[in-house]
């Protein structure tokens, strides 16, 4: 099944790679209004989280879990937002974005609503130095 | 805990009981431009997912794969769309919208997109029936 994995041509173009977890790519989107990760299952044809099996379905909610977990300890959110969408995308791609009320996009969803500002190469060596050892 | 669960009045405003399932209340948004629902675990004080219990969290995700069956079942959507976001309503409460490329909002996330169009008493009864069996 995951030889068959593609990443969808538009998750490359937007986000960087920083891991690769049990289940998921974990991937930063470059993006520095807001701390925003996405978990990617390595499956090929997954469009929705029931089209994994119940096995994954338990991994990928660990893999989240764990994620939200390291959110809230690396930038003490006021809110976490979760979202598998993929109504441009259509593979499951599961959104994970540290929420603040001083952020640009605040209290609405962060999807369409600012332009994004990639980060600077300096700010990448950081944080994927940071993430890689997630 | 569960014995402090009060349900947030800005939800009890904008939806309708359905069903209790073991972790959580099945809610309908009271907006027909889509077949939108929500799970609310009926724990106190929760926030974010990883504030319940690893074994809640387990529960939550079957809930919320049910509830994604029986949408496909019902709705055949193109695209189920699933968030906790709450930036609004900080209480727990897991967003659930079958989604078509013809509705208001395709392709957009649907939150703030149209306003809301209430159901008329005859289909509110109908859903009612429906979904009170789930």
């Amino acid at each position: 099944m995951s030889e068959n994995f593609e990443l969808h041509a538009q998750l490359a173009k937007d986000s960087i790679w920083l891991a690769d977890w049990p289940l998921c790519q974990l991937r930063l989107i470059n993006d520095s209004n807001y701390p925003w990760f996405i978990l990617v299952p390595r499956r090929a044809n997954i469009r929705d989280v029931i089209d994994l099996s119940d096995e994954e379905q338990a991994q990928l909610w660990q893999e989240s879990a764990k994620l939200s977990r390291l959110l809230r300890q690396k930038f003490s959110p006021e809110k976490l937002n979760l979202a598998a969408l993929g109504n441009m995308v259509p593979q499951l791609h599961l959104h994970h974005v540290a929420r603040f009320s001083s952020d640009a996009a605040w209290p609405s969803p962060i999807w369409g609503k600012v332009a994004a500002i990639p980060y600077t190469e300096q700010q990448l060596v950081v944080l994927l130095n940071e993430w890689s050892v997630a």
